[in-house]
């Protein structure tokens, strides 16, 4: 039995924390599964799980290629197949079966169970999803998946619909897409199960389907044509198709934090960051990333996010509404996330065609950028802490508090952190921010050999 | 008959709009007295009626001197009594009846009615205002008030008790402070006034004051000897121990703008700035300065602040508590207002005991700063937009986009706007920010006279 975390989707829903450069599964919001009450993201806390239960070394996590450094500063030893291009999820899974084929030691005849990287969930969850390899065994379904038993008549879940109840399994019937409280009460009579987005499969199965489509069945070969895959969802184009579907339960809590509301019910303190919550308010949490205060008095039933995107002032009932409104802010993440550090916008003004972008950039301690250069704009640094050093055209340039520096159009440049690290970098051209990048090397060392020497 | 409007109040009841850089009445966040939805600060709609009345010509306005420049370009023409210190309101009153003898034309026979900066009210008010000239007279008071007629039984208003009613003005019996409801409703009975902080004075009688704190009660002479007067109210030195208070009645709209709650509904909109407010959304009011979006989703009775010194969620009920929150986020105003322009603080770092400032500065068209240096920092400046022009220890620097200039420390410098200009600038050193500015001159021509040749 292998395991796949399928890592997916923008999340707008819990914008303006979660944009495309921070995906909500790397928000460092939910408590450890240990109760320290430290912070981790949710896919810290399910690495942890899935360690804890020991799947963690069959386990692959499948994500997109900007996803790989944020995924690697929070899970060091996680092992990633990274999609190409977008695909929908049948696309990724079949990626994520040919990975554990070609790299994983996986064979066809091995099963793997596909989970969400992110539920919020407890142990109970890793050890049933184990169970799934004996009832795909049993029940010879084509696909096997979880549901969990509900506590309540949720009508934010799908369900599954039970048929008949087998020895450790129970055949599927059919899908329930959202219903209304009522129908959710009926569902729950009839024994149906919150559908928790697991579902389990024969490697070999999946792979044959890529033959399907013309493409190879490795690892390497299906990367280089992956594009040629069509966008499909794995439920349509394979659970939907599946003459024989079985599923087992799972008794213990689940709970999907993909709204506000979830999120905040299961943060461990109302408040992060710099807030005064006034004791005239109730059920309400407050997140804040920014530096100055944000103070909230006599609200009710309210979150509050402020970031360097943007605010967020909602009711928990509405709050799976903020992907509709949050579409209308389509614009630069002011804030992101590297494997070597964050860059902060501070600021973006627009003058007769000429752009300005003034950033703040930390590096952290020992870190390093590619050599590259900027056909299209002039770069201003000013360093307001630590110490580094910057490769200019070959020399090298000690950079300390105070210490400012020009890096004009191709000119190439790169530069390391000799502490932790800051700097207010401007740019001033025709093309400013994460564009007009070419890298010559990312190999600090060979800057000085092929490119100084 | 001559007028003072008395500005005083850092303004912490509208945090976070408000701030000791930006007083609540210099916020533009009022619709102006014609109706015509623009919007303007509220001493520019009060300075409008005083005009409409005919007054503006013998008014002062009577401020601290953090305040004039604010002034100034809020209200081009206006009369400015500067107060050398902060004193209470007895000095600020005696400072003004100086001004309007020494220099606006005024006798000591002549009376002063002194008005908040800040009511939100209609023509009638001034009106009547004016009335108190004969009031004084028929009624030989010390003291005239002007009290409006109540509409409602507010418990956020002052009472001024009425004794016996006389030929157009009452005979003040007493005041009671913010009452509770019941008796709020038991003092509009008996036909109290809600205090509108309006009174009148003779302004001889005022000066004569001076002398039993043996200052001169000419202005100058009141300035120069102001840090002898005590810090008392001019109700407690004047107003209580008066035997002999007139009122007369104003009816009409009257509202003192003091809490969020009151702002927002004389609000032309209910939102101002980057805000999407959901229909789901009833009687709330957002308010946003910054560029990032606010979203509000299924509030209720809520103002939304957002600015660079803060964000504020607040209950219109809870918002006369917006004052203690804020008393604890005591930080530079992130936000700055000036006769030349506006100052923007983007981020500070300290490090190893060196302080870092990065602010963007914006200089308007043609306008020009001090000549100057700073002993405890250098300066690094980068040019966004519009072109300037740079004098550095007597040698002209033209400044456009992109360019970057260091100053160091003890570098004389000023600079002039040529259009529309911005610029980063940071500071680095041991005291950064509005400090350490050793000034040589204000006057642009001089720099070139006296010190580059």
């Amino acid at each position: 039995m292998y395991y796949v975390l399928l890592s997916g989707g923008s999340g707008r829903r819990l914008w303006p924390l979660s944009n495309e450069a921070r995906p909500k599964q790397y928000l460092k919001l939910v408590n450890k599964e240990d109760n320290s009450m430290e912070r981790c993201s949710m896919l810290q806390r399910v690495w942890a799980q899935l360690k804890e239960a020991g799947m963690a070394e069959r386990t692959v996590i499948t994500a997109g290629a900007d996803q790989r450094e944020l995924i690697k500063s929070q899970v060091r030893e996680a092992q990633i197949a990274v999609e190409p291009g977008r695909r929908d999820t049948f696309g990724a899974v079949l990626l994520s079966c040919a990975w554990l084929w070609s790299r994983g030691g996986a064979s066809k005849d091995d099963y793997a169970a596909v989970m969400p990287v992110d539920p919020y969930t407890e142990e109970a969850y890793f050890e049933t999803v184990k169970q799934l390899e004996e009832v795909m065994k049993k029940s010879g379904a084509e696909v096997g998946l979880m549901g969990a038993v509900p506590s309540y008549p949720s009508v934010k879940y799908g369900y599954i619909l039970p048929g008949e109840r087998k020895d450790g399994w129970i055949s599927v019937k059919g899908f329930a897409e959202k219903p209304d409280e009522e129908k959710a009460e009926e569902l729950m009579k009839q024994g149906a199960l919150w559908n928790c987005g697991v579902f389990c499969v024969r490697i070999g199965d999946i792979l044959k389907r890529a033959v399907s489509y013309g493409v190879p069945e490795d690892y390497e070969g299906l990367c280089a044509a992956y594009d040629r895959l069509p966008r499909i969802s794995f439920d349509y184009e394979v659970l939907e198709k599946a003459r024989n579907l079985a599923a087992v339960e799972f008794r213990g809590y689940w709970k999907d934090l993909g709204t506000w509301d979830a999120m905040a019910d299961q943060m461990s303190t109302d408040t992060v960051g710099n807030v005064a919550l006034d004791e005239s308010c109730e059920n309400t949490q407050v997140i804040n990333e920014l530096k100055v205060p944000v103070a909230v008095l006599g609200a009710r039933d309210l979150v509050v996010v402020a970031s360097q995107d943007g605010i967020l002032v909602t009711d928990k009932n509405q709050s799976a509404r903020v992907k509709e409104v949050a579409a209308a802010f389509a614009s630069r993440p002011m804030f992101e996330e590297r494997r070597w550090g964050t860059l902060e916008t501070l600021d973006e003004t627009e003058y007769r065609g000429l752009s300005t972008l003034t950033r703040k950039i930390h590096i952290y301690d020992g870190m390093t950028s590619s050599y590259h250069f900027h056909k299209e704009r002039d770069e201003i640094w000013t360093i307001l802490s630590g110490t580094g050093e910057l490769i200019l055209e070959g020399t090298r340039i000690p950079l300390g508090p105070g210490k400012a520096v020009c890096i004009r159009k191709n000119q190439r440049h790169a530069v390391k952190a000799l502490q932790d690290f800051e700097y207010i970098e401007i740019h001033v051209g025709t093309s400013v921010g994460n564009e007009d990048i070419n890298r010559i090397t990312f190999n600090w060392d060979e800057i000085e050999l092929s490119h100084i020497l």
